[in-house]
């Protein structure tokens, strides 16, 4: 992993259980295979605790490492370092993905709860006016009491904010693909087309993995759909939104956002995205950050105890799940 | 009730539900009980369902109406109409203080995730700053992870935001002068002292009842107490906290706030909350508002199913109750 992170991974807790499940040096951090310090470790390592700035794992690697049984990743996705010759040796692979969807699952909730009450509205029209208002005359529809909320991709990350805006009174849908009508139900939502979903939603939120086929999943057309009013969310990333046309939505007024990513991640400093007072943006920080970071390490550590406890990963990864996920 | 309120109150769903229940005149709405339009409903009614402007039922109006048996009311306090009369004739009062109580705990739910996360404060920085930088170590200690959020008073309101937050990684504490140690662990927090709960909270939220007893409850000490970087959120009465104390550590930098309330209730227009980027202000507006009207209406029309099938109450007020509560 990056050297740097290290010390943001593992607070003092998590490393004293580490150094108490496993041997290791904990001045050893390896963010590049190839040094000799690496190849002495590689030789006798049984386990690699990974997360970003892991290099691949390949065919070099796995040779250097004749003993590697599992690869504990305290963090998402394991897309950048498992290769197949890494599943070709039957090598354990167990990530904090399901940690890691948290924060985003909990950004998306207070992000929906203050949509549909339309906090950020009304707290930007209190400091403009600063007198007294009818706050239900001017907005007789606010309030989260059976407001619609969609939810694009039935993600880790998708179904905790499910999960966690259950005790709401709010109509949930969910479209994915993947996910069967049945299973939607026993989540507590109700799947539909991802067209029918942006016409019925107050909040449309997306959760789905960044692929060739997800490329402007929310078009132009189906931000057109949305009802008047209606609430953007996406933290997933900014590829799966056609901008220009978010852009335009915005700028009239018709509908509102939240935006935790961009087209780019950093936008140009002319962007209205910036100023709009229906627009809530933040530079990509609703995942794992500060001490959201130490869940991660010590989901890693949870599952080496098992692995030393000779039970199965509570959260394996597996192959066939890679290709469809972020 | 105020007469500009029905509309806001009953959707025709509910309306449909009332006219089914009972008999009764929808376009009759009586906001004075002395003309002969009041007192001839009065001679026949059975049932009064009120909401806020109802005025005070008492000793005149009781004998006007020797059928009275309840009083379905649709909002929250009792206060303002229920008087020691209504109590000894031995009528049944219902209210839907604990629908009421919803929207302000779901406001305060998103206030502590984003406050814990420091969201507003990070989309203010990138608003001004428009470029990269390293949110990680500008925020080190910034998440909902192993925070401490510390609730002041087991209402309703208190105690439904201590529901609701039992999903997170986060230590609840609460401070109620009424509640037993045991009850708060049933409740899924610990029950501390308010020097103690100030002092070890992330996040201190205010939900205790108006009283004498509470003025300046967060006073200049508590405030003091609070760790650097900590946020109060009030969503109660601008009464309960010292707001001068609470200015200075804001202008100051040291605290965060998310401020529902404040004193006076429109602050004046050169107030520094209004522009502060690290509060949060809103009118007034965290309680039921906008389609969060329609729960209370409905919840009244259940109590009025409830009494129409010879059954008790869900949500009785009892008069011992009353005294303790806002």
């Amino acid at each position: 992993m990056h050297r740097e992170l290290v010390a943001s991974l593992l607070d003092t807790r998590t490393l004293i259980r580490l150094t108490s499940l496993a041997e290791l040096d904990p001045a050893l951090v390896i963010d590049d295979f190839g040094t000799p310090e690496a190849r002495a470790a590689l030789a006798d390592a049984e386990i690699i605790v990974s997360s970003w700035g892991c290099p691949p794992i390949d065919e070099a690697v796995l040779t250097a490492a004749p003993r590697l049984r599992a690869v504990l990743h305290a963090a998402g996705s394991v897309k950048h370092h498992i290769t197949d010759a890494v599943w070709q040796r039957g090598i354990q692979v167990t990530s904090a993905a399901w940690a890691n969807a948290l924060p985003v699952a909990e950004y998306t909730v207070a992000a929906v709860l203050f949509a549909n009450k339309q906090v950020l509205r009304i707290s930007s029209e209190y400091r403009q006016r600063r007198t007294r208002r009818d706050w239900q005359h001017a907005h007789p529809d606010l309030g989260n009491y059976r407001k619609t909320v969609g939810i694009v991709g039935a993600s880790q990350i998708g179904r905790r904010v499910i999960e966690l805006l259950r005790p709401y009174d709010l109509d949930l849908l969910v479209h994915d693909p993947y996910l069967e009508r049945d299973e939607a139900l026993a989540l507590g939502a109700r799947a539909v087309q991802l067209n029918e979903l942006c016409a019925l939603s107050d909040v449309v939120s997306v959760h789905a993995p960044e692929l060739p086929a997800t490329r402007h999943l929310i078009s132009r057309r189906m931000l057109a759909l949305m009802p008047d009013g209606a609430t953007l969310v996406n933290t997933s990333r900014g590829s799966l939104v056609e901008q220009d046309a978010l852009v335009e939505e915005l700028v009239s007024g018709r509908l509102s956002a939240v935006l935790d990513v961009t087209t780019p991640e950093v936008l140009p400093a002319d962007s209205p995205l910036y100023d709009l007072p229906n627009v809530l943006l933040t530079p990509h920080v609703a995942g794992s950050l500060g001490n959201e970071l130490h869940r991660l390490a010590a989901a890693a550590v949870d599952e080496l105890a098992c692995y030393t406890a000779g039970l199965p990963f509570a959260h394996p990864v597996l192959p066939e799940a890679v290709h469809r996920t972020a």
